[in-house]
Order: structure tokens, then sequence, then C-alpha cells
């Protein structure tokens, strides 16, 4: 949508990789719309993962005992973390926007995206207590997770042996970026292009294109953390409630079925 | 025990931390039991975290299309990796236990401590495809997570604004963990040391300490990806089949009044 800004940030070694390709198709559709793109790409800035008395460009609270959170929170009030840190903040305050798009390392973010998380999204910019989950400091952005696997996609299922694909993903959805405040729009998972034909490559990459263009009319998906009691559950009628400690983004019919079938369940355990 | 071979990898900034005081005590107790102790201090070391073509010593397979998945592979086949992830693959070859001691970043482990995972944990040493999860190639090691919280313990359980503890333990101790075969001790979690008085800090040290004196007696927890259907169950006696796609280290009296518990549950969507 024009006028909207847009951050990627983007972790991978090779520009002409998978992730490249969704990256670039990304920044095309986006800029299409008129939207402003900027890409952070960690790698080809070498970025710092390392949390560090590096990052406090200014004099320590406590040179003899060095706490990370608390310094880089007085750091972050004295506009004294280092340059890169702010550079970094800078793009996401301006952001309406954060994509990330990296490949899964080990159920997780690569450590130089983990880094990014660690080192930018620090106390006084994107939380603080409080002021955090829904009240986060980044509650008016949106995120989305763009990810690739090495596994495919049914050993990223409840009865696979990888567990579903929403396991995986609370500690980014949740535990950080709805930490932080933001909406989260539904990931981005491209299964086991590294196994996949020529064709199926160009298919999932022209469906991220795809996506984006009405990317701007997607609502969040919501997370949840419990199955409330089912006395709690028939006063309610938000579907979403159904979800064991995650989040899902469910399809009506689904969401109907699991209704009924939730008549049926004692839950306390 | 006597002979027995531990690493701990170790990753807080500061010595003089409450994570150094846990990693200090343990060092302490595995020496007193005759075990050789390995610390692999990652800030200590300046632990390179990020994965990328500096990690392959020799000549790259395809230096015009990097893969690092690939090169580190084939790498690891020729003995080409990079001294330091030698070194530590060396450590944790040796080692029957290993233990990560941490504050917990952004419901995972710091950067520089994903970064020794990403890039110590390669395929062709931890894993092979096949040769993963319980033929994970170092399935004859445990491997035990210590970590420190800033939130307080209700916080991270069912009804908490985390969600139980279990769900973040997720992508380490089933994702990496496991994958790569290690049989996993339940974890010890030191919540919110940083607002616990100087006693508790002290009691939290101590119970670790404590536990360690009979670590070569404990049993693995059990880590299961679903709850079976109910027929399923009913021809189970094993009670940790209980557990929603995640790892439970039940007391029995809690596993007896799930078991009941169960009778009741239609479970199915």
């Amino acid at each position: 949508m024009a006028g909207k800004k847009v951050l990627i940030v983007y972790a991978h070694q090779e520009p002409r990789s998978f992730n490249g390709s969704l990256k670039r198709v990304a920044v095309e559709e986006l800029n299409r719309q008129g939207c402003a793109v900027t890409v952070s790409d960690l790698y080809a800035m070498d970025f710092e993962p390392r949390a560090t008395r590096k990052d406090i460009a200014g004099v320590l609270c406590n040179p003899d005992f060095f706490r990370y959170g608390v310094e880089a929170y007085e750091a972050c009030k004295k506009r004294s973390l280092t340059s890169d840190i702010i550079d970094e903040q800078k793009k996401v305050q301006e952001a309406d926007l954060v994509i990330f798009q990296f490949p899964l390392y080990w159920f997780s973010v690569p450590a130089i995206l983990k880094g990014w998380m660690d080192r930018v999204l620090c106390q006084g910019f994107a939380f603080d207590v409080p002021g955090f989950y829904d009240s986060g400091f980044l509650k008016d952005k949106l995120a989305l997770l763009s990810l690739t696997t090495g596994g495919m996609a049914e050993m990223y299922t409840k009865t696979g042996v990888s567990g579903d694909f929403r396991y995986f993903l609370w500690p980014l959805q949740h535990g950080t970026l709805h930490f932080c405040g933001f909406k989260i729009l539904a990931p981005q998972i491209s299964f086991a292009p590294e196994i996949a034909s020529e064709e199926e490559r160009k298919e999932m990459v022209a469906s991220w294109a795809q996506r984006l263009k009405t990317i701007w009319k997607e609502e969040p998906i919501l997370l949840h953390l419990h199955l409330p009691p089912l006395f709690q559950l028939t006063h309610h009628q938000i579907l979403f409630h159904v979800c064991l400690s995650f989040h899902l983004n469910l399809h009506p019919l689904r969401a109907s079925l699991i209704r009924r079938s939730l008549r049926a369940i004692v839950f306390k355990f």
C-alpha cells in the first residue's frame, strides 16, 4: 500500500539462494505498491550478534559488575547505545511492517538474527516493565516471519517427528515479537525448498509475491496461551480460544468443528 | 561420578553474575566427584556466532553459490572446518554430559550460544540424514539446560503471560539436542534471580550444587510429541504419554491424577 514502510531483516549468506529470491520478490512487490522498503542484510553487514559491553558507547553504570540488560536499558535512555544498534532501532521505529526472512536453524532463527533480536529489541526501546505484550512499545506495528525449512511439511505436524510448526514459532512469535507489542501476521513457511523441484520452488516464490499483494488487508493472527476451562469456553463466542498454548490461524469450518468437539472435553490437568 | 567427563558451555559476560556462580559451583561439585570438567566460556573466548564461509578452512564445493549446511557437512567429512569449530566438537565428543549455562534471552539462548549450536552441531558431526533424533550421533550423551529467567516462575505457567516454560524449551530440548541424539536431563531453571533476595539466590545456587551430587543417577526425561488418541492411551501403561506435544517430568501423583482425568477426555482435533 502506497506510503507504507517495510523493513526486511534478512539473514542468508547467499544472494542467489531461495531466501534471497523470497527477499527479492518481496522488495519488488512492495516497491510496486509504492511502499518504502528497507533491507537489513545481516550477513552483508557482518552484523554483530554478541551482546557485550561494546554495545554501550558511553560510561557503564557499573563497570565492575556488567549486567547487559541493565546497561543496555540505561544506554538506550541516554541515547548512548552503539551506532549499529541505533541504526536498526531507527529502521524498526519507522516501519509499519517488519518481515524477517531466514532459513530455520535449529527450530529458530540463525544466530546472526538472534543477535539482532537480542541487541536491537532492548528494554527502553521495544518494551519496558510494565510495557510488554499487548502494551509493548511496538504495538502499532506488524511483524511477519518468512522462513524456509530443511524438513518437509509433514515432519512439522502434530504427529510428525518435529511436532507442529507452531511449536517452534512460539518463542519467536509470542516470546519475542508479541512481547514487544507487534501484531503478528501469519507466518510464510516455505517447506524444504532444497529438495523441491525447480517448478515447486518457483511456485513457492510466486505464492509469497501473490500474498504480498493483499498483505495490508490481512488481520493479525491471535496468540493464545491456554485452553480455558470448559465453563469459560461456554461463555465465550471467540472461537480462537480453542488453541492449546499456541497461536492458530483457523479456518472457520475447522473452528466450528473444534467448538463442537470441545463440548465433550473435560480439560484440567 | 569419578571418571565422567563434563562439558559446560557457558554464556554470560560477567564472571561475578548469578550464572557465573551456577557455573562455578557446578565445576566445584563435579571436580569433587572426580569428573573431568571442561568449560567453554563463550564470551571470554569471543566465540564467533555467525555461520559464514569463513567456517570452511578448505576449498568450497561451490564458491559461486554458498550453501552453509552443504559446505559445513562436506568440510566436516574432510576435517576442514575452521579450528574453533573442531575444538568445540572435540570437547563434545569427549563429554558424557554437556551442561548449557545461560540466561534466557527472548525465550531462547543468547545469540553467542545459538551460534555455538548453529556452527558446532553440524551435519556429519552431530547428525546425518538419516541419523537424527533417537539415532542422532550424540545419542550416548546427556545434555542439561541450566538457565536463569528475567520473569518470575508464575509467568511461565500454562495460565501465565509467557506460557508454560516447557513451551520455550521445545526448540532447544527437542529440536536441537534431541535431534542430535542427546538424552535430556530435566532442566535446571533458576527463576528471576535478579529480583530475588540474597538468601533466595544462595538457596538456588545451593540446590543446583545439591542436585549435581546425584546427577549421574538421574533418568533422562521423556520427550513426546503428541497426545495419543484415547484408544491408544487405554492400551498404554506408560504415564508420560499424557503430555501434549511437550516433555514433562511428572511427579507420580500428578501422573496418576492425569491418568484418571484422561479417561474423560475426548481428544481429537
